[in-house]
């Protein structure tokens, strides 16, 4: 496989039933090592890029507060090194590292879903027609974006709809921990006034990422699960699903929807 | 939200721009604590059912020996217990309490890409008018299924085509897992002789899970990511994906494929 830009790799394929062989561009995915102060608190399986942000989300969403990140010196394509100077390292330990990715691995299971936030207060509104055109920007401020295909995409607009970041990874949760990380690095938190658009489904996990954040409208192309909407009820995010040019729904505090139109 | 079957709960939404309330049908998320001979050793957000086939599955593909699962007296719905009589508990704390649903988490970098497995040698050999027919099946054999929703789905077929089983969940390795646990508790490992269907995505994890079932053949409707395939590569397994009505990509061991038609 010939390493090719945007996450992607070839690979050769026989097309069937024609029986041809093809070229195809896989998605990117491979394990990245998360380090805090030298101790290694979780593997994701990611798709390179952005590791740095990536690592950052992940500390800032797991309720720890980092300082930087870095590359590591050694197995430098694999690992990242974050300082959390404040952090009690035996804290960490204790709470983070049988954490993971996945926002919830390792914790008893009511723990889990004990989100510790405030709800979300931000009176930001945006109007229905900005939203229903969310995934045609995503798609426009990134040729290279595939909404069908092996890379999840995440997106992060201004209420006007103007596209500020956006993140492709294999897994959802590592594109909106790169977004968070990113904006970490250039100051821009809490995302009171920002809307977040998921190109595929809204899980427990991505909100709780988001509430971290302060995202206070969440747009989604595919469906939310039960926990998401019990999620975004409870802390008063704004979360739309199966967002297409031509509408959508609106699951909880439709109050930040404008009816435009 | 009122319970309703298959997995899924109910939703008043609003549509927009029409502006009027819906009912909607969310897949419901929920974690499970899975422990094993009384230890926590993972929580995973799945969809409730099959809760003693998913931690079977979870014990199987992680490489311990699970001898039965059963629901707790505490907490009953959230938490499942596992008897594993023969597991060295210490090597279970260390080696799988830093673990997780996804298989990887908590665990080194290279560590957790390393596969310890011998070559998949089944000589089973599938028509390519099966693999094409096999979401068609999965449809029809599971009403309530939904390909486009919160739902994953993932079908366990004879070369023939028959349906054997299907399970489904937020979750894809959840999914697995439990087709996996369900042939646990019918003596039917390994699936030599096996197909299976994934609704999604073919990651990592998932191949990885297939290996340890010995599965030969592995068809994706979605894309497959590129250390699946790598992994499908160096395991003799064949991995088939974007499987439609009308064709396929083979990306391993098409030997396996017969050229029907």
């Amino acid at each position: 496989m010939e390493a090719v830009p945007h996450g992607t790799s070839r690979a050769t394929v026989t097309r069937l039933p024609e029986g041809v062989a093809e070229t195809d561009r896989l998605a990117v995915e491979e394990p990245l090592e998360i380090r805090v102060d030298g101790t290694a608190v979780a593997v994701t399986m990611r798709t390179p890029g952005h590791d740095e942000e990536l690592a950052l989300g992940f500390c800032l969403t797991e309720g720890l507060h980092p300082a930087a990140a870095h590359p590591s010196a050694d197995l430098a394509a694999n690992v990242v090194e974050v300082d959390a100077p404040g952090a009690d390292l035996a804290t960490v330990q204790r709470s983070f590292y049988t954490s993971s990715s996945c926002g919830v691995c390792g914790k008893g299971a009511l723990e889990a879903v004990a989100v510790d936030a405030a709800r979300v207060d931000s009176d930001l509104t945006v109007p229905f027609d900005v939203v229903a055109s969310l995934p045609g920007r995503l798609r426009s401020g990134q040729p290279a974006f595939d909404l069908t295909g092996g890379l999840h995409a995440t997106g992060l607009f201004t209420a006007d709809g103007e596209l500020r970041c956006v993140r492709e990874d294999v897994g959802r949760h590592n594109a909106l921990d790169k977004i968070i990380g990113a904006q970490f690095n250039e100051d821009a938190l809490p995302l009171h006034d920002k809307v977040v658009l998921l190109s595929g489904r809204a899980s427990f996990e991505l909100l709780q990422k988001a509430l971290v954040a302060r995202i206070p409208v969440i747009a989604a192309v595919g469906a939310p699960s039960s926990l998401a909407v019990s999620l975004a009820q409870e802390f008063n995010v704004t979360l739309c699903g199966f967002v297409r040019g031509d509408g959508f729904n609106v699951y909880t505090a439709p109050q930040r929807i404008e009816a435009s139109r």
